[in-house]
């Protein structure tokens, strides 16, 4: 077998062998394959494309390219969630401490953010103490103990999908319905989980831009997950504008230990509570959609969500005085009030403009030696479909730049488009397994 | 501009700009764009194509990426020959005195070869003394002083070219119209032609395999030439079988100097006259392609093309005794006759196996530091179309190897197809200008 071949044979739109797509990743990850090679092939894969046959081998190649987690010892059902990114996204803080309180051991690894804001694993880290980095053996013990973890990817998971995804970056090739799918997917299985939920994203703020596209992802998601003998169900939800109010890192964690304590965005709430709907169906504990969002909304409400959060918090370090009153999180040094200059109903957020702004006071990374600040972001206060009067509050800057402040305030104007027209909306769009 | 820009305008099928192309020339030239962006962008050119407006704009941003040979001095007209590949291909040893002895100045610039046999610098070099690496002032005096200078290439003539094509070789990009077209254009407008005919070779030891992809190729180098302002004609000639009889370097010189001699095997001379004969007229030297072909097989039969040949040889440093004796060339050590194991026509001699057991004596490089073996090669009896009885002569092996020797016989007998039906061929195909 030879990479010249390979090649060839993609350029000429045909379908790989499962040997050759091992081939490929195994010598690939190895240094053996040169980049310029790997750029061609992953080139001409994007042009024609891959079979669901493909896609599934290229995913089990990738996750078989270095550790495998077993987390068998948590029980037959290992059930994971993942989201395809977004702006204002704090699901995993909420599900994870929420789904555990209902009894399903949650091991959650989750990566550190390059783009709008930090990923889960940076938020959490607002939290003083909080210890992200530890042993395999400790993270399963935690979970074994009070029955959930969330640290961050300390294991050698799907080495090929880093160096892949890198290259991709660099030669116009990210937007991929088969490789972006093998990445995930590679990386979720990977991480030990053989029952996934995925929030796939779809508009402004995320990678796919419509519904067509979010739906084409999904059915290869999950044509991978049965062919891989992981069941996978897709949540197609709406990321035209950001998720819930706030965008930054502390301020995240604060809107998720508020919704915790039963402060519920809506939009936030419908996402939450239809992942986890599905995450309870696939852990085994129950079929009845319905019924399972009841058993959600019962323990925000009783507060064995929050409590489990807590025992989260405490047992890996943090520092829970944080929880029970969240102004200790330290603040920005400037907090800009942003006014509407028009009254009417908002019709349209840009997600992917807030991120940006978000990221240009700090909140994200634009490589990854990039150090977050934790402090900065902004809270909106009117969303899609709210009213608004001349001179309301819409938002809230928080920044430690007075230049970045102006310009966040200007650019906010700018995105928030306000009509005088009703206007609706849906944050989960369609389920899809 | 930015290379990821680049890459993704071609990865989905649109044009690119001449400031585009220039660009990535020019900075993939410099090293400031690696190779994993050109590979990707060269396999988007590869599936996607290009226009001929693109094409001619990479031809001359290759072109113009390193020296331009200035040949304004010799004449209006520079008229150059170049053929896309073959096996016994000495056309260029022929010609180019046969063109200078009619008074038409030939100022040719010769690569080395990496493949079945050398090029024609290394061929020429089998004449003891012949140097073919002197100045460029040099070059254009002795072709101001006697007409013609044969040389390799000694300037940086279209570095971006080498650099591409190399990577086309890694990445299983080298059989694309546009990328062909462009590497073979861009060498001769940088060695300072301005009309060029162009040998396209189709068939089994061709890169064009058949007709079709013959006259693609024509009619884009021909387009590429329109816009280029380099008038060129291409003649698609037949490369299924060696042109003439003999295939090695030293071999192919000695049937170099028969031919203008007067000994000319009739494929070999229907290819020269007919290239000499277009030579003649892009030169501006006469319009009237029988006559040309007349005038040059007039100045074989008088003498003039071989007296030229000396006085190109002497003029460079070779010993002419070579020439007036061929015998002198030195030998191959071992020298095996094959006989014809069946009585029949000869339906086919494939060329690229000839070419591979050529390179396997030792004749050609299969990288560009291995030494060439000037005396190993076949010499052919029988070619397609001819009788041969059982036992009869129909090629010799020149090896230096007992064993490779025997492998070559072997081959060569596999690669004979015998028949009992009359074959007919045409060896110039078709001129298209």
């Amino acid at each position: 077998m030879n990479i010249i071949d390979i090649i060839a044979k993609k350029r000429d739109g045909k379908e790989l062998s499962e040997e050759e797509i091992k081939y490929f990743i195994e010598e690939y990850t190895a240094n053996r394959i040169e980049d310029y090679q790997a750029a061609a092939l992953v080139m001409a894969i994007y042009i024609n494309r891959m079979s669901y046959r493909e896609t599934k081998d290229l995913t089990m190649a990738m996750a078989n390219s270095g550790d495998i987690l077993d987390l068998s010892k948590l029980g037959e059902n290992v059930v994971d969630k993942h989201s395809t990114g977004g702006v204002g996204d704090k699901v995993t803080l909420i599900l994870a401490p929420l789904i555990a309180s209902l009894g399903i051991p949650v091991a959650k690894m989750s990566g550190r953010g390059l783009g709008f804001t930090g990923g889960t694993a940076d938020k959490i880290e607002a939290i003083p103490g909080y210890n992200t980095s530890i042993s395999e053996k400790d993270f399963i013990d935690n979970v074994k103990k009070i029955g959930i973890s969330l640290i961050t990817q300390t294991l050698n998971l799907a080495p090929a999908d880093k160096k892949i995804y890198a290259l991709r970056d660099t030669i116009a090739c990210t937007e991929s319905i088969p490789l972006i799918a093998s990445s995930i997917m590679s990386k979720k299985i990977a991480s030990g989980a053989n029952k996934i939920v995925l929030d796939v994203t779809c508009g402004y703020g995320a990678f796919m831009k419509n519904l067509e596209q979010a739906e084409e992802l999904s059915k290869t998601m999950i044509e991978i997950g049965k062919l891989a003998n992981r069941e996978t169900i897709c949540i197609i939800t709406d990321m035209n504008e950001p998720l819930g109010y706030a965008v930054g890192n502390s301020l995240e964690v604060i809107e998720a230990i508020n919704f915790l304590n039963g402060d519920m965005p809506e939009d936030l709430k419908d996402v939450v509570i239809e992942l986890g709907a599905y995450m309870i169906k696939l852990a085994g504990k129950g079929d009845n959609i319905e019924e399972n969002k009841n058993k959600l909304l019962e323990n925000i409400k009783n507060g064995k969500a929050y409590n489990k959060f807590v025992e989260l918090v405490q047992n890996q370090g943090g520092d829970i005085s944080y929880l029970e009153d969240v102004n200790k999180f330290e603040k920005a040094t400037i907090i800009k009030e942003v006014r509407a200059e028009e009254e009417g109903y908002i019709k349209e957020i840009n997600a992917e403009t807030i991120g940006k702004i978000s990221c240009d006071l700090g909140a994200g990374r634009k490589t990854k030696s990039d150090k977050i600040d934790l402090t900065v972001g902004i809270v909106l206060h009117k969303k899609v479909g709210d009213y608004t009067k001349k001179g309301e509050l819409i938002a809230t800057v928080y920044a430690n730049n007075e230049e970045k402040a102006n310009y966040a305030e200007k650019e906010i104007l700018n995105t928030y488009k306000i009509g005088q027209e009703k206007v609706t909306k849906k944050t989960v769009i369609e389920i899809i397994s």
